[in-house]
C-alpha cells in the first residue's frame, strides 16, 4: 500500500431525536454509520473482552438499564449481550474518551464473551510480531 | 433514535498490494475508510490506555519496527505514537479478534497514552450510568 491516505471518514452529527443526555449525544464523535467503537473490559481482572459497536441508542440502554447493548454492523440490529447465549454483560461502568470516538465499558462477564466459547474475542488469536522496548 | 437500523458499513477487501502477510489481509474485516479498530492495552497493568485506527500500512508498520503506527481519521495520515510527544509505545504483541474488526494491541507505554496529559484517554471520563449486577 502506498502512502496514499484512504478517504476520511463521514462525520455524522447527533441524530435529531437521541436518547442521550445532549451533552453525551453532543460529544459522541460517530462514523458513517453512525456509530463508536465500544470496548469491552472485565472490572476486575480488567481482561480485554471484545470490541463492540454502538449507536445512541445503543448506547441509551446500556447506560440505563445495566445490561450492555450493541448494535451490529453485520446483521443491523439491536443485540442485549446474553439475551441468547446467557452471558450477560453487566454494566459496572462507562466511560468516553477525549476525542468522543470509543467507550470503554467496564462488566462483570458471565461466562465466555466470545461467541466462539473463549473467555475473550482475542484469546489464542495472536500475531506474528516483532517487539519492541526502550534501549 | 428508533429502532431503524443505521446504513450497513462498506465492507472493504484486501487492497491488491498490502504489504500483510496473505492470512492477516484475508481475515481483516475493514470499515468503508479501509481501517479496523486497535485497542491499545499496557501489558502488565491491564489498563486499557486509548483506541486509534489502523489501515493495512499502518498494521504492517506496527507488526514489524517494535512501535505503534496508527492511522489517523482526522488527520489523514499515519502516526508513529511518541514521535513528536516523547511517548512511545513499544509493541509487547499484537491479536486479531474472532471477526477480524478489532485488534488488541499490547504495549509498554511510555508517559501519557493521551495528548491531555492523562495516562489513559477514558480516565476520569465516566459517564453517570445505571450499574448491573446478577440477581
Amino acid at each position: 500500500m502506498s502512502e496514499q491516505p484512504a478517504s476520511a471518514p463521514v462525520i455524522v452529527p447527533a441524530p435529531a431525536t437521541s436518547p442521550l443526555p445532549s451533552a453525551v449525544a453532543a460529544a459522541l464523535k460517530r462514523d458513517g454509520a453512525g456509530l463508536v467503537a465500544a470496548v469491552v473490559q472485565q472490572f476486575d481482572t480488567h481482561e480485554v473482552l471484545m470490541l463492540g459497536w454502538m449507536d445512541d441508542e445503543a448506547l441509551h440502554r446500556t447506560m440505563t438499564s445495566g445490561r450492555v447493548t450493541f448494535y451490529s454492523r453485520s446483521r443491523q440490529e439491536y443485540w442485549r449481550k446474553g439475551d441468547t447465549s446467557g452471558h450477560v454483560q453487566w454494566v459496572k461502568s462507562v466511560a468516553l474518551d477525549c476525542d468522543g470516538d470509543a467507550l470503554l465499558i467496564r462488566v462483570d462477564q458471565v461466562g465466555a464473551a466470545c461467541h466462539t466459547g473463549t473467555r475473550t474475542c482475542f484469546e489464542g488469536r495472536d500475531l506474528e510480531v516483532q517487539t519492541g522496548e526502550a534501549v
